[in-house]
């Protein structure tokens, strides 16, 4: 079973079962959004928290192994063309070197890593219009000279 | 002054002061965020603010005006070069999907404003290595149908 | 099923019944464009207005569940082909700084949401050939410092 | 004097007075964005128009003759960036199916002119935030078989 | 039935049948290069005409209704690769300024319809080598002020 | 001196001198396309043809010899965005599979040749609004094999 | 049965019958690239030819009719990635405008043509490497002014 | 001196003192092709060949010093525009799979190097037309499986 | 069988004995690098190598054939998107000219053969994370004058 | 000073004092690579480092600060076109999955880091011709889940 049967089937199994994955992520001890990622095809799983995404979807055991697999990542659109993706995309663009300047500032010669990184979606609610809050968590790697 | 001549004027006047954007942001009660990305000429400031920013760094008037002035916000490639901000790009491109499903599964239907928004970035000290945290809040905007 | 076949389903079902958008949209009370939008997929629909929709064209409940469904937006061609949908892209190329200077400079800085929006379609009959007359209201949205 | 000349004397000369596209237009007796469109260098002025509008402006002769000449009509990324005009294209590509199919369902096979055509901008009024009223208005031309 | 399978169709019978277009267009009246575009799928035919050209293809009426069906306009490349198609691409690159401005220096400000525009293709017999004659006919567009 | 600056000479001596390319095609017996895509630097000039330019148009003999150089031909944009040329480039891509095969249908395999080529514009009047007549004359060149 | 269709069974023959396109071009007293090309789809074969072609590959007579048909020619990536086709790719980046200097300077103002044109493909034994020999053979085309 | 300084100084003495390619490859015995290459700044002169070439065009030191750096190779367009050169693109991609398939059926898996690589342009009298014969020679370079 | 089909039967085959790419190259010989690399359908294997990579994976004869066949290289996105792979090209961008200068400076004008090229994959275990050496070998080709 | 400027003085100095990168490098004690891409502005320089490399090439100290700016790493064209750099893009391509899937399978589901990077350039003598042997080493970073 390849990354795209597997998240066609925990996808539909989610919506079965009407779980949020906020739901799944509490059941099984994970972030919401680091599930989500993982049922989507975009990051592997560990086997026990394979198995638990499983057992929360009812899925079968092929799935956990495809769950565990490591994926290779994509996308589609070099320039994402979804209005809430583009948003996102244009915040890299217009502040892009902004955030540059004040992370070194702040951390010196480096980069924030996305591969160890972590995100989390809250919802602030606000009677103008609820807010999304979205925070981005990646370790510090500084360039090193040699 | 275009904001590009405003941009290196601003960016000189800092580096000769010796100070950093928290600073600045601090004296004139802004985020050091939105100061940067400002003085950077991606986003207009209140005569207020413009006045206060020339304020710290000694700029002429016609550099506050520049500040007031609407920018056309532009970048250079459509896809990131420069590590810090592909990384940030990647983000998007593997997380995308992932995270319009957990927004909308909490908000509805709608996206993440990227105009009624504003970003912070804070640094979580840690033996194994600094994080970079970085904040993302933007106003959430539900589709209307009609 | 997906957007994908819902769209066939319905506009199959549209020209069997010999339906306009005109008449789908006054009898569910919604406007024509946005009708149509919802079932080329572009849009998602409440359970009410799916529910109507789908009596209007005689369509099976799991078309409602489809049309209520969030899409994520694409469309094929970055620079449109098809010389209707062209020349609209040619406007934004030819207009797009005379617009931004206008609406800036009646609004302040800030930008027409293309999320809290909608459209119309008109015919003006004129002896010298029929005008299309389209408009587009949206909420404007101000940039915000922070 | 080429175009490019010409529009950075005439927006100058527009800010150095203080004057709106609003009342430059009322004063000369044409629409304000046709008047922006032809100070941008977007579209060429005829004899009497260019005259007035140095008139407004205090510009040399040589600024009509330069707003009286056939533009080149260019813009320069094929996906805009500028989030006002970004959004303008995502409205292409989210509604171009839909608004093919309403138009040329009351029309018939053909196209909306982006030559014969003309555009406004108005602002309506909202306590829940003012609206962009963006109308376009084109010549339908239909397809003819030969 | 949509367009391709229409082609399809319609190109298979006119190879049985070992019809050539010229032939089609006489014996229904309209030229041959708008009866292969129509074949092609990238115009629609009046009902008239759609039923002629099945006639003579011997096609069923599903056929006449596909070829009635406004067609969505498209192409493969963007830059053409098919050397008698590219060539074509080359002239409008190497003397798409010199039309430009013979044209206008014509007609004035303003273009040359590719909508309400019929199209040629004659043989000229030479010794030295025969040669393609093509004959494009599209109305003037001046652009008109407002 | 290069085909720029003697493209831009030349131009200017031609508006100062108020003569149409059809004026000064007449006046040394070429056809006006191919003189102003001579002078548009697209062509090489023959020597007399090179020295007559310049005798109607008073321009100094290092422009005729610039006149003569062969030119490396090339364009701004792989997608053209004026609309008078973006016109015929809708064109090539909207009938370029239909002329392909009314082409080769009446000369063999083969294409339309682009070197050994010519091009006329002309003006047919017409109440209805004026057409501009567009032809291409191009040597048909058959594959062979080998 | 179509281009590509044909291409698999005739390179399935050719490998069944263990034959080189050395032997094929010999024995039907073509050249081996030529033969090659007509096979893979991108070059139409005489009558006399398809027939001779099916005769050694024992193909049936709906091969050979797909041989003589005319092709649209079109390739799959703008710029090659496989290595052995990059390396041309290279050598028209790296050597073309010398090669257009040193042609022009040889024959005028012109191309040589890739449709008048045949290429033939010979090994040169080297103790130090073999080598390959690349002959390119195509008409000189005179540009004519008009 | 960079390369393209050199370009300059050697494209006008060559020019001023009306000397050919052939002539100039003669004098200094070496080929035309690849002294117009290293004149064009696509390949390094040993300090014999500079030294040779600036005698034969009266250049300075300098230049030869110039002739004698390691070029980086680049060229402006992707897909070339200038027709001569377009024509050996169009040639790599109508050819490229066919030659593949000739070349490595005679050498086996490997590639024609573009490095250790020569080539000839010779001119073919024909009283129907004279031709271009390119020749490229390259080693063939065989993939190592390790 | 083509090598997309080869390569899904070795994998499968792979991960069903539970073999990793350094236990099979041991078994027969070759680096872990170019089995990985044939079995993916990126370089051709000798009928020996062919065989016995087979028998290790218990695969049939027809593989063998695939894995002989001279494959043509590709990938898919000219911009790899997947973080592993994207950071080797970023890489090739960030260091690129840098390589090029220190390789040039100690061999001359020419470049590293990716063609009679091996590679390595080597891990080095560190207390403070574990290292990937990657070791790349390629044969020195100087250009050559001629 | 920006970085170019200060990477024109340095090279500059360089050759004007006949050293290589090797001999830079091991006089003040780091890699000639990492000194090489310090000095082309694409790594900072401690300021110890900057220092250093400014005594032994004779700069100002302008030069040295801008040797410790933190560079926005860039590179000119998205696939490269020098033949050296090329070759390294075509490795990573051809490549890519492959390194994937054995670093992978040595150390889990993570990359190679390129920022906790370094990188050698050695010579292999060969009497067959030299070979350039291109260490990588980066610092393994395994994907985390959260």
């Amino acid at each position: 079973m390849d990354k795209l049967e597997m998240r066609h089937t925990l996808l539909a199994a989610k919506a079965r079962k009407q779980l949020t994955w906020e739901e799944i992520g509490k059941s099984i001890g994970m972030s919401p959004v680091w599930v989500a990622s993982a049922c989507y095809g975009m990051n592997s799983a560990t086997p026990d928290a394979a198995k638990k995404i499983c057992q929360v979807l009812d899925a079968e055991p092929d799935v956990a192994a495809a769950l565990e697999a490591f994926p290779t990542k994509a996308w589609d659109e070099a320039i994402p063309q979804d209005p809430l993706i583009y948003r996102l995309y244009e915040v890299v663009g217009v502040y892009g070197e902004t955030l540059k300047d004040v992370i070194q500032e702040k951390f010196g010669d480096g980069i924030m890593s996305a591969i160890d990184f972590s995100m989390e979606v809250d919802k602030v609610e606000d009677p103008k219009g609820d807010r999304v809050l979205l925070t981005l968590n990646g370790k510090f790697l500084p360039y090193k000279a040699w």
